[in-house]
């Protein structure tokens, strides 16, 4: 069962580094096109889409999220949740409560902004263009709101990297569908699992085999370095919501 | 500029019609596999999938969205975060910390789930099929979690009716990118702009001449709808996302 959109989703890989070749403008807009037409909750379009191009944000976003490589990628956009538009567009007249500062419209702004990412990631990737999809922005959520003056009701979620591709970096293998994918009720799953075993070995196969930045590595020991991170390094997220009116109630 | 891939992504449209026909084995195995080569935060893998297929299930997400229409769906999906899982895989003698509880996660695992859910919109539309993205399971978080036995560091985010569409509805027009899409600097909008005068009889055109649930209704009187809903509607979910161990900090 394949098509080209099905190739398309299923060559994914995260690109880290770029040719010089800056895209261009009828590109961006295709991208942007692409975002828009995916679907947004309750049709309230309740994100927005930053496209940095200023060497000196470009720089200080290098700095924050600690990869500098970003800043040679052919376009950087950073998706924002944004029900600060709405709240100025509804008029006062007839909007009799707002639920703007409830955990519920932070979800579906959450939602409309990484679909919107989604969307540009695979739009990109049948143009030709790789992208890496950038959590590490929320490293410094206040200097981001600073640095692109980003009012209430705003927050940044995702950045996205995206150029023209300078590596074909091989495909990492994902979990067993067994491990992921229930049928009704959720199946808990084990470290004991033989598909758990059977997976360590096969990412620990494509760590050591693969032609870049080769390691040893399971996937288990990964998830061990990763939830052994010091959550004071981004502490200020939770904070950085409630200041920007989120998470109210 | 397009290709097969972006002419798919150009074509959605949310679907809440769909004929008998339920997906094959092959077509979920399909849409999950697309929804792994999706790209995942810090390739955690946060998030599970579950497919819902026992009759009562569906009529309970019927009654608790108050869409019944999802039970004719050819499958239904619920994409959900899932940091359970990563807890019970790495190994307890070398996680130093955890981080699971923190804000930083619980974005981490609704990104990775979020994202899924939009690879396998576009997977499904690839294959003919529609499907339309459901936030309203979020009516009832602590029924989900019950009839879903979900444990601990799991969360439910988004719902997926998909099937074959037995309805071809009209692109509803987006945003103007002017206002949705900015460069360096965020651009506040307000209701005055032309553009949104403009866009707010664009749509209004859109709604009285589409095919069906035809009406009279602009953007900027929809979002006084949708923004004068109380909250209280669904004030369960910042309760229940702390009942099931996220945002501690």
């Amino acid at each position: 069962m394949t098509n080209p959109t099905l190739a398309t989703l299923l060559a994914h890989r995260s690109i880290r580094r770029f040719t010089d070749q800056k895209l261009t403008p009828e590109e961006i807009t295709t991208l942007v096109t692409a975002a828009q037409h995916a679907p947004t909750s309750t049709f309230s379009q309740q994100y927005s889409i930053l496209s940095v191009t200023d060497p000196a944000k470009l720089a200080a976003l290098g700095d924050l999220t600690g990869h500098h490589w970003l800043e040679q990628a052919g376009h950087y956009f950073i998706f924002l949740v944004d029900q600060y538009r709405n709240q100025e567009l509804a008029p006062k007249t007839i909007t009799t409560a707002t639920n703007l500062h409830s955990t519920d419209k932070l979800l579906a702004g959450i939602f409309d902004a990484t679909i919107a990412t989604e969307a540009v990631v695979t739009a990109g990737e049948s143009l030709g263009l790789g992208s890496t999809i950038m959590g590490s922005i929320l490293n410094d959520v206040p200097r981001l709101i600073q640095l692109f003056e980003l009012p209430e009701l705003t927050f940044p979620v995702l950045g996205l990297a995206i150029g023209h591709p300078a590596e074909q970096p091989e495909h990492k293998p994902r979990l067993p569908q067994k491990l992921m994918h229930f049928e009704n009720t959720y199946h808990p799953v084990t470290a004991a699992d033989p598909q758990v075993v059977a997976y360590d070995a096969l990412l620990k196969r494509y760590y050591q085999q693969r032609t870049t930045n080769q390691r040893e590595e399971t996937f288990t020991h990964h998830l061990a370095t990763e939830l052994s991170r010091d959550p004071q390094q981004r502490a200020g997220i939770l904070a950085a919501l409630q200041q920007q009116g989120f998470l109210q109630e």
